[in-house]
């Protein structure tokens, strides 16, 4: 466990935005650099599906966070001048209460009976966090992949909470190619008969339904032109694997496999399947009726969008929609199409690219 | 069975391009039109992976084929003109020997005893048909998706036995992408207990992998953009799926567990293992080193290159890699962009686009 972590549990019941309630739950979360006496330079961030709220190292965790080329002194989001908060978000597995917790009315795991899970119960969660902290009003909430649609339900639903809002590889809802890809993805984990309904052994999970899971998203996080240019028809090297024609005769196999391997054991199953869900149903035209009208409920200072041309899992379109949209209540909105091939991972492993973009957003902030 | 469907069994010892050999192997095949006195009109059409060789209904068998509006009388396909062969795929389980069949030297089904498959060794079985008609040299070999790999496999191998050359959807070798999605669906059957290293039941096969694969076949055969204007957010109107938070909530997983459902049970699942791993090895640069080399090697009279814009599978880039090979020997080439939004599939649902380039190529074969 990282000692840089630090727990909230909130105590009382958390109504949960579609029905239900969790008594009591958790939140992990870190926070890197100082908070003002103003208390006005927080960033809040959101992150994608499986990071924890590990997004940098610090004194108290020297290991390398998930964004740690990002996050730090003299960094794009500079802790020099910020106090960053990261929380894990609920429905998680790193701390924060989800369907693999204790549900303290029960005495028993959640797994199923975990209420439906969406990206307002994440938002709201943070929310928790942030108010723990006394902070009424956020300067940036970040967000990338699922976590820019949980920090678009922060901004939407806390319009007076936040000032400004930087969005990266998100979207302003799910549309069907993503939600086809979460849904097999979750097909794959509920078809591995050790899935039992939820009750698996945690001790012995369904591994094979989540390396098939994990491998259908490296497929979707990256782009057939980086893997050309890497792979190519390169074979692999895995000699042992060869002897069997179904296995791994090619590199971008065996990479698959690596990956896979090991994500799949890092990851509580009914979590995944979860946060998975909530990512299909968020739509930011339930509030209103529209798009437009969802929109027309922000209140930004500053708006930032960030996609890149080979994501095709938040394709450039859904950032030009994203951009326009908010540009309709905010005139200080920029959108930067980054020309980047390593696809929807872009944010996590083309720091070249993202960087400057970044630096460009918190720069034009001390104006 | 279709009454339409002729079988040849060659007598004899059938080597294959890897290693072993098939014992008196049959192609099932269905034709359509009259061959020419002079024997100068014959198309030889190479399928999918999935299809049989029934593409079109003709006296002998009224039920639809695979590619209904493009074969037939004044269709784009003219049986008026042309004699039309549609072979099975060797490894195919349509009637052409394969991992299904009986091995007639052990009396017991091949599964996994099948030789490795390639697409050669598809084109070499193909060449048999049309050397059993008496045909010495073919008019067109057409080919469409993995269809077109085996028809470039019949040119490169055998410039001689062929005239022209149309390639829909298809590609000179596959790349990272393409292989990393049918590696994983391949592994999705696999995975399933009931596969049983290939000796399941064969009346009770490994459905579930296969209903897995054939769901994530259908993200890569159509397009994003396709499904953004079908479904939208549009939600499942199967209304006993929706009590299951993590079943068919929206119309879109409706859509793929219905093709699924069909196709599952519809065709062998070691067979699909073979065809698939089969397209996963073509590569034209095998011959001469280089794919320069291997186009070098074709001798045609006339060739055009038929893609699609929305094409995930098979894109654009690979069209115009083929269309510019090809035009190292071949002057008379033409490529064809088509800005349909179906995908991959276009070639086999969107006729209106499709049409007129087909046409457009026998037409010009008049002058």
């Amino acid at each position: 466990m990282s000692s840089a972590r630090m727990l909230y549990t909130f105590d009382g019941e958390f109504r949960m935005h579609r029905a239900g309630h969790l008594q009591s739950p958790t939140l992990a979360y870190e926070t890197w650099g100082e908070l003002s006496a103003k208390k006005d330079n927080a960033i809040l961030i959101f992150s994608g599906l499986s990071p924890s709220a590990h997004a940098a190292s610090s004194e108290l965790d020297m290991s390398a966070g998930w964004w740690e080329d990002m996050i730090g002194s003299g960094l794009p989001i500079d802790t020099d001048r910020y106090f960053v908060i990261c929380v894990n978000s609920l429905g998680s597995c790193f701390g924060s209460t989800g369907p693999a917790s204790i549900n303290l009315e029960t005495g028993d795991r959640y797994r199923l009976s975990f209420p439906v899970l969406t990206l307002e119960d994440v938002a709201e969660a943070a929310l928790l966090v942030v108010r723990h902290l006394g902070i009424e009003c956020v300067h940036t909430v970040v967000g990338c992949s699922m976590g820019g649609m949980s920090a678009l339900a922060y901004c939407v639903r806390h319009p007076d909470a936040v000032d400004r809002f930087l969005s990266i590889s998100s979207a302003a809802r799910a549309l069907p190619f993503s939600i086809a890809v979460r849904s097999l993805q979750r097909e794959m984990i509920r078809s591995d008969p050790k899935w039992m309904k939820g009750d698996y052994d945690p001790g012995d999970p369904p591994i094979t339904g989540q390396r098939l899971a994990r491998k259908l998203g490296m497929i979707t996080y990256r782009s057939a032109e980086e893997w050309a240019q890497r792979f190519g028809r390169e074979r692999s090297t895995d000699h042992a694997r060869i002897e069997d024609q179904f296995v791994a005769e090619f590199a971008v196999e065996s990479y698959l496999e690596n990956h896979a391997v090991k994500f799949s054991g890092a990851f509580d199953p009914n979590c995944y399947l979860y946060l998975s869900h909530a990512s299909d149903l968020f739509d930011l035209a339930e509030y209103g009726g529209s798009l437009a009208a969802g929109f027309k409920r922000l209140s930004l200072a500053k708006a930032m969008v960030i996609g890149v041309r080979t994501d095709i899992l938040f394709p450039l379109e859904q950032q030009r929609e994203l951009a326009d949209g908010i540009s309709t209540v905010c005139s200080d909105t920029h959108l930067a199409e980054l020309d980047c091939i390593r696809g929807h991972d872009s944010f996590l492993v083309d720091m070249d690219a993202l960087r400057p973009v970044v630096c460009e957003f918190f720069e034009s902030c001390k104006q």
